[in-house]
């Protein structure tokens, strides 16, 4: 029994391309005593890896030359030799871009697919959606009757963030990078209105007559000439959760833009950069908070799926370019 | 007995220049019922004057051409008919740039001469000193051990940000505009490290030779490439207190700069702007705690004091061009 995997096969330089990665194919190993073998279903493809391909100093090492790229999959346990993990169970875990992998089960959760389709684990019930959830309610303070501008709409974060503010009272303004995009968040997640930035002139202009009561809490995954035209309509004492900066995230000098932070002075605002990993200890209430609304059909999150894992760098390079609505997935 | 006044002739564009001011001679009036008449000792010249010239929405309303310039002052009680503010007595109030003013006593603080010199209430025991201490503490967060940066260190807050990081045990080091300023902070103030932004070439070098375990806390007066060079030395879980930017006040276009936001991620980093105002509740704690250090010889604050009235647009443009170690005052 064969495992097809990507590896990383050079660092990256500006916009990721196919030829920065490898298939290999390699024996599968047995599980030593403790361990157990799962066979990935579905590998997340997500922003953050683009961070782990540079060989910078970070919150995590980045990925050698030559292993495999990491990332997060559901699959099932097809071989096992650790009781806490039987044959057949269905985990999510950091099991990287592979169709096979050994795990001694540190940070694998066990899933319930009656509960919810497994991939979810990946989504709206995983890491994007505790990345919301976090993001938007403590990160933000988002309350009632707040406008809630979230730039990213339509990615597999951004999804969910504008669907729990929408749960929990507040008006939310999308921006997306396509009218697809936004007509999927204003009919099928219930955003109040949103925008096309790749055909809209002035970004400012958009915002402020969509949010005629100024910005209460903005949620960034993008940065960029959006972020801009988002502070100079922050209201008193609001707050940006800064999750993500992609437009920033392949370039190869440091982007130049207006200077932002006096803009904070006088509305009293609160910018601060989060990520999911510090609320580790509350992952299990969020999570069963998000799954009792998921279940509620209150969270809609749709996948855009590529199959194979050959395909896998494809489907990271095309998440990365804005082709997905909702959450990119790999099937394996 | 006539009233020097300085008014406000024309907004400035740009830099304020002294014909952006008028001196008019009035005539004093007479205390009515509830109000009382305080012959100004000194005044206070501060950057947020600046944006009280233009006429913006902001905080405050802006001061209308021909209206007495908006100021601080410390004066003597001349003429009264408040039983609550005596002839005779010292009081430091919002009585603007004149010689006389007539007050009811709202905002009206009195003052003990003997407890401290009463140009104090000016800086370190008055609206400087405070936004130091609520800046520093609430917003940086400043603990002990903790390396803390302030930009414009020989400024009236800045001197006073300095010496409380150091009271509470952390590393201290300032950036100010001239070699004189950087030898006061180190050798009067007590600053570990400091250096001249005019005559160095890399900031960030010479910020991360001087914090070589990074920067838990900045606290930010001045903006622009010297904050540039502040966010890639951030620590996790650093602050940064927006107070002032001074270095973009006198913009006629939005000043352009690398976007920064990217570093907050990472890091986990808050950047926060404040304004002492929102602290009001807090003021008489924080003064009595100021006070007890003033009086044990461990709060220094060099004053400036530039002499008259009519020199006052001098004085405070001068203060905008960083003339002043310490507080700048007009003697009036």
């Amino acid at each position: 029994m064969n495992n097809r995997q990507i590896v990383l096969a050079a660092r990256p330089t500006g916009f990721p391309c196919e030829t920065d990665f490898e298939l290999l194919e390699t024996p599968t190993v047995e599980p030593a005593d403790g361990q157990f073998l799962v066979k990935t279903s579905y590998l997340s493809v997500d922003p953050y890896m683009r961070g782990r391909m540079n060989d910078a100093p970070s919150y995590a090492d980045p990925v050698a030359i030559g292993q495999v790229m990491v990332g997060a999959c559901v699959g099932q346990i097809v071989q096992s030799r650790n009781a806490r993990f039987p044959e057949g169970h269905y985990v999510s875990g950091m099991f990287g871009w592979q169709e096979y992998a050994l795990s001694e089960g540190e940070g694998v959760r066990r899933l319930d697919p009656d509960a919810a389709p497994i991939s979810t684990a990946l989504h709206v019930l995983g890491m994007p959606g505790l990345t919301a959830y976090f993001g938007l309610l403590d990160i933000g303070q988002a309350e009632a009757g707040d406008t809630v501008v979230v730039s990213g709409a339509a990615g597999a974060v951004g999804s969910v963030v504008g669907q729990l503010a929408k749960l929990i009272g507040c008006r939310v303004v999308g921006v997306a990078g396509s009218d697809e995009k936004i007509r999927h968040i204003v009919t099928d997640l219930g955003y109040d209105a949103g925008f096309n930035y790749k055909t809209t002139d002035s970004y400012y202009a958009a915002l402020k007559e969509r949010c005629p009561n100024g910005i209460d809490v903005y949620f960034d995954n993008v940065g960029g000439p959006i972020t801009d035209a988002v502070f100079p309509l922050l209201n008193q004492s609001a707050h940006v959760a800064i999750c993500g900066q992609i437009s920033q995230y392949n370039a190869v000098e440091v982007s130049q833009g207006p200077r932002l932070l006096w803009h904070l002075i006088v509305k009293r605002a609160t910018v601060r950069g989060f990520l999911v990993l510090d609320f580790a200890e509350h992952y299990r209430k969020a999570l069963s908070q998000l799954t009792r609304w998921y279940r509620e059909g209150k969270l809609n999150c749709r996948e855009r799926v590529t199959d194979g894992i050959e395909n896998a760098p494809r489907a990271f390079i095309e998440m990365m370019q804005g082709a997905n609505i909702g959450k990119q997935l790999v099937k394996i």
